[in-house]
């Protein structure tokens, strides 16, 4: 997608280790006019699809996937939480998924009530680099019987190997920008 | 709002303790179409308020204010983070807020890049009870020099204390649905 491509260019800032910060649109502050225009993107990459619910994670998926639900019928988004609270005390699906950005494992879970056998599930995420944070939200539609349609990305690490894993698995990876490369030096951003 | 209370009499769980589980269509399971319809309801009672920046905090509020900011020109959303990660390095606007759900302190940080003097703020949340989030968020907007225009709620608890606490400050709180009972056995609730 072009605009997000120029967007990354002009907002994003690279840093040492492999960081693409672009808090100041997508993950801290949300450009939500940008936003409904990635989910017509995805709307029309996964055209044809049946989707009857989109499945993110807390907490930059979920603007992303709110935004995006509009061009999908108006989908139900269910989001999967990263820590158990004491409201959650249902039949719960559960996994564990690393994150590197914060550095430690934690729980991610969904209620069983909003993830159910048969249903066609489109999973949106703002970052797509390792791939593990996916790989949990596929392991939870598993568990629940439900089939993943496709997976939404905003924006994928080209030089990681989430992508790639997930593509040989069959699943169908949609990333709206895809960085090949990236300098923190320069500053300078290349796309796929 | 009549449609938000109906929904909460209809689907919503009254637990011991006065929690009210609202997670089919409000903080984990998200109705992106009642959303938009809460979105332009507070459009309407907020009219005639310059807002240029809406404030909220992760996670339940995020989807909400994406979805409310629609309805107030597509202006910038900005979710607080409660807790430091390694790629939010920047001069930073942060206070402490007391979760009685998670029943811990967390930090609550925003970066001073998304929060200006001169700006004016909504804030957006799920749910006002004791009122410790938006009193967090209230205070990062007085630090970063930013008017708070209203605070806008999906469900107040108006049996805590929370709304009477804000209002007696002087804020424009405006909840869409004020429960002043429940009743955790019947699982009946009251509204205002």
């Amino acid at each position: 997608m072009r605009e997000l491509e120029e967007r990354i260019r002009r907002d994003g800032v690279v840093r040492d280790g492999g960081v693409l910060k672009v808090d100041s649109f997508l993950n801290h502050q949300c450009d939500v006019a940008l936003f409904d225009r990635m989910g017509a993107e995805w709307a029309t990459l996964f055209k044809g699809k049946r989707v009857d619910r989109i499945l993110t994670i807390e907490s930059s998926g979920i603007g992303l996937a709110c935004c995006a639900a509009r061009h999908f019928g108006d989908v139900p988004v269910v989001f999967a939480k990263k820590a158990q609270s004491i409201n959650l005390d249902d039949d719960l699906l559960t996994t564990t998924v690393y994150s590197f950005t914060k550095r430690r494992e934690f729980p991610v879970i969904v209620s069983r009530r909003f993830l159910h056998q048969g249903d066609h599930v489109l999973l949106v995420d703002d970052f797509l680099a390792n791939g593990r944070a996916m790989e949990g939200l596929i392991e939870l539609c598993d568990k629940a019987g439900a089939t993943v349609e496709g997976i939404a990305i905003a924006i994928e690490k080209g030089f990681q190997d989430g992508g790639g894993r997930l593509r040989r698995r069959g699943y169908d990876v949609r990333s709206l920008a895809i960085v090949t490369r990236m300098d923190a030096g320069t500053g300078t951003v290349e796309f796929a």
